[in-house]
């Protein structure tokens, strides 16, 4: 999960998620649309049994705010809340696992703050069973195979792998950027995504309010887009005063075309 | 308002209330279905651009949990946020106005909680216009007539209070005790209430879980109901096992015939 509103754990309930699957949620920074559902989360939790632990990955000062209120609150909680601080201020690698790298990607906002990269790592190669069948590769070695080896036959003949696998899916990249101001600096560390989210509070007119409060305009969330060369776009953090986000929609997709609002409970394939 | 849960703003804002009539909060206990909505309420009232003290009214530890909290968050909130300390196990006044008076319900949970009862004021009799002007009376003596003195006419007649004014409508009692075992001391604290909201989170079936959780069942609340010689009666915090609450809505209605079930966003004359 990114970030926790007020809330979140509705949402997540509406949406008939599993909450058995969450077990890190990344604090993008420490304002309270990005937090306060926090303690509402970790109570349900509780309430449903859960025992294995659950990763919080945020600034340092999430742990000193809200650990004394689940203490208070969730006193005999059946699992353990880990708290992992990070610096907002840092790209550095704060997750892996055999499937998955999340690191930080730093942002410029009115308090420090950190978006994140989510790189699935590259999966072996898909084995057409046809050929293995039709060369009668021994089980012992398929896994050697999908790891890349070429395959000997009896008769001494070497077979190259290429011909008994196919590559599989290239890896997702997706990168969430909000809350922050324009900053080139991002765009190096999230090139080639395959979708970025970024916020976009406002739009070319309010561009003045956008430099004040530290957020951006469509228009700059399109660019960064571009410049990182990302498959797609998705915007989002609308301020309140626009009753139709079109005109931000339409802002960005004048530079780059493949931008989409995104929207509550919006499912969407990376 | 009387408690803030999470998603309580939201709720608020969904049913076209205004924020700047909101003055008071009234916390019965410290769970965090009663209390995790404060932390982005105080915020978004902070948005919204209020300046009138806020107070809240809850066990002397709300202070201590949310005020570092509210500390980091909401630094510069343009209102004073007032915190003020009651003790759950008294019947107390915490709350006077010219038109209200709250005073706090001892209840039995298995934290310290406390019901509220909400009594207006007697309001002012009507004045009857027609007689005022058949009789001639200085605008002078209105307040007076108002506050029940009679009148004497030049000719040293005495015209009794009664010719002038018709009783204003009888002031209203409002109970609300939740989370709460079946209690009887409550009983005599709310008697004659127009309305009582009472917790009924449990059926009869599952009597020995409501004891055991120091909730109630539908009964019990309606027991209290009839003993307090109320008005009507609104049940709610239902358990989540009750897939129809229709169940908890028989077994109340046996012992109390004017019990509703209360639902979300339900708007309810006193």
């Amino acid at each position: 999960m990114i970030d926790c509103g007020e809330g979140a754990q509705l949402q997540f309930r509406a949406m008939k998620l599993n909450f058995q699957k969450l077990n890190c949620i990344f604090i993008s920074h420490l304002h309270g649309d990005h937090c306060f559902g926090l303690p509402g989360l970790v109570s349900t939790l509780g309430l449903l049994g859960r025992t294995s632990d659950l990763h919080i990955y945020a600034h340092a000062d999430a742990e000193k705010l809200f650990a004394p209120l689940l203490r208070y609150f969730c006193k005999e909680l059946p699992y353990r809340i880990c708290f992992h601080a990070f610096n907002p201020e840092k790209n550095e690698l704060i997750f892996e696992d055999k499937n998955l790298k999340v690191t930080t990607v730093p942002l410029k906002h009115r308090v420090p703050a950190a978006g994140f990269l989510f790189e699935e790592k590259p999966r072996s190669p898909h084995i057409i069973r046809e050929m293995i069948d039709f060369y009668r590769v021994p089980v012992s070695l398929i896994r050697a195979i999908k790891e890349g080896a070429p395959f000997v036959t009896d008769a001494g003949e070497t077979i190259p792998n290429t011909r008994f696998t196919r590559p599989s899916e290239p890896p997702g990249k997706y990168a969430y950027c909000s809350d922050t101001a324009y900053y080139e600096q991002i765009i190096p560390v999230i090139t080639d995504v395959n979708v970025l989210y970024h916020e976009a509070t406002f739009c070319n007119a309010d561009s003045a309010r956008a430099k004040e409060t530290f957020h951006s305009t469509a228009a700059q969330a399109a660019s960064v887009a571009r410049a990182a060369n990302a498959g797609r776009l998705l915007i989002g953090h609308f301020s309140a005063r626009y009753p139709d986000e079109q005109i931000l929609l339409r802002e960005a997709l004048e530079i780059f075309p493949h931008t989409q609002l995104a929207y509550e409970k919006m499912i969407l394939k990376v």
